[in-house]
C-alpha cells in the first residue's frame, strides 16, 4: 500500500529544517531504522555529502539513520532494497536531470508504488506529480524529459505563494503561470501552501497542515480546498 | 551594425504596454515603416492574433505599423525581409518551443547579428541571451533544446527582484536561483530590474534606464552596476 508524505516546504519561516514535520515523520517511518536521502536536487548548489549530513542530523533526533544514494554503489538496488526513502528540496531540473541519467526514475516510481514509504519536500514533492510543469525553479539543467514518477494522478506547485495587492512587480504571478500552463495542459495543479502536506495512504489522497490548498483545474475559475479535504478522485 | 534594444519589462507598474520605452523605440526604429512582431510567448495564454493587435495599437502612436509573424507562410522569409523586429514577453518555454519549431532561430540570430533593429521585452529578452535558463517562467512545454539567439554573450535575468527581508516565504531567492545556476554554467547572468535596458549598438553594450543592475559571476560576490555602465566586455 503507497505510503506517501509530500511537502510544499522542508522548512517553515522561524523554525528548524523538517521540525514541523517531525512528529509526522515519526510515525511515517516508524517501521524504518534507515532511510535512502536522494540529495541530487542540491539547493544553493552544496554537495551530496553536506546535504546528507544536514538531513542525517534532524533524522537523529528521532533515531532514523539516514545513507545518501551518492553513497551506493549501485543507486538502483539502493533504491529497491530501503526501507524508507527521502528527497529533498532544491532545483528540480537538477533533480530530475540526476534520475534520470542513473537510471532511477522508474524504479524509484514503481518502488513507492509497492510501498516503500516516502517523503518528499520542494522538489523531491513536485516530482510526485504526473510532471515537473509547474516547478517554481530555473531550468539551470536540460533533462531529458519533464515526466515524474506519477505517484500521484495531478501535478503539484510546493511554495504556493498568492498574489501580492500591494506588489509593483510586474513579473507573472504564479496563479498566472499555472493558467498559462493550462493553456496547453490538461493536468489538475494544486498550489500547496508551505506548511500543507499531502498524506497518501493506498488510494486515499488527503491535505495536512493548517491551511487550505488552492486547486487549478483547466478553463475553470480556482477553488479553495480546506485542510482534511479527501483528493482521492482528483485526476 | 547589430541595432538592438533588450527590455526587462514591456510595462512598468501604474504606466501602460511599452508606455516608457516609446521615445526610445520611435529612435530604435526610426527607419521602419513597419516591424515585424513574434507573439509566440502569448502571456496568459492569450492567441497570436489579440497579442499582435495589442502591440499594432501601441506602434501605431508612433507610426509604426505591426505585422504577426503568425500571418506570414514563410516564418523564416518573414525574419529575413522585416525592416524591424519585436518579440513580446510571456513565457520563455513557449516562445523558444515555438523558435524552434517554425525553425528560425538561427535566421533570426543571424538577421539581428546583420544589423535589423531588434526589441526584445522579458521572454523577447530572455532569448537575445546565450541560454534560456535564467529565466523564472514554468517550463508548460519541453523544448527541443534551452539555447537561444546569443546576441550578446552572456544570459538575462529580466524582471530581476531583490530578496525582501521581512518575507516569511522559503522558496529560493532570485539570487539564490542564480548561484544554484552557477554551480554548473560559468556564464555571467545579469539581473535586469523593471525599467532597465541594455542598448546594443554594434559591439557597444550599455546599459539604459534609472536603475543599477545586479550582475553575477561564478564564484564571486553580485556586483551592482550603476546605468549607462559599459558591459561591451562582459562574457
Amino acid at each position: 500500500m503507497k505510503s506517501i508524505i509530500i511537502a510544499s516546504t522542508s522548512t517553515l519561516h522561524g523554525g528548524s529544517y523538517l521540525e514541523y514535520l517531525l512528529p509526522t515523520l515519526k510515525q511515517h517511518f516508524f517501521n524504518c531504522k534507515s532511510i535512502l536521502f536522494i540529495p541530487f536536487a542540491r539547493p544553493g548548489g552544496i554537495t551530496h555529502n553536506e546535504y546528507t549530513q544536514k538531513v542525517a542530523a534532524e533524522f537523529a533526533t528521532i533515531n532514523i539513520a539516514v545513507k545518501g544514494i551518492h553513497e551506493f554503489e549501485n543507486a538502483e538496488n539502493a533504491v529497491k532494497t530501503a526501507e524508507g526513502i527521502f528527497t529533498g528540496g532544491g532545483n528540480t531540473f537538477l533533480l530530475v536531470t540526476q534520475l534520470y541519467q542513473q537510471n532511477i526514475m522508474q524504479v524509484l516510481s514503481e518502488t513507492v508504488k509497492n510501498g516503500t514509504p516516502y517523503l518528499g519536500t520542494s522538489a523531491g514533492s513536485n516530482i510526485c506529480g504526473l510532471s515537473m510543469q509547474t516547478t517554481n525553479d530555473m531550468p539551470i539543467v536540460y533533462p531529458p524529459s519533464f515526466q515524474t514518477l506519477g505517484l500521484i494522478p495531478f501535478n503539484l506547485n510546493p511554495h504556493y505563494l498568492d498574489p501580492e495587492a500591494q506588489s509593483k512587480h510586474m513579473g507573472e504571478t504564479r496563479e498566472t503561470r499555472i493558467k498559462e500552463f493550462h493553456a496547453f495542459n490538461s493536468i489538475p495543479v494544486l498550489g500547496l501552501r508551505e506548511g500543507s502536506w499531502l498524506e497518501v495512504k493506498g488510494r486515499k489522497i488527503t491535505l495536512k497542515g493548517d491551511l487550505s490548498a488552492r486547486l487549478f483545474l483547466k478553463n475553470q475559475n480556482p477553488e479553495e480546498l480546506a485542510t482534511e479535504s479527501d483528493l482521492s478522485n482528483l485526476k
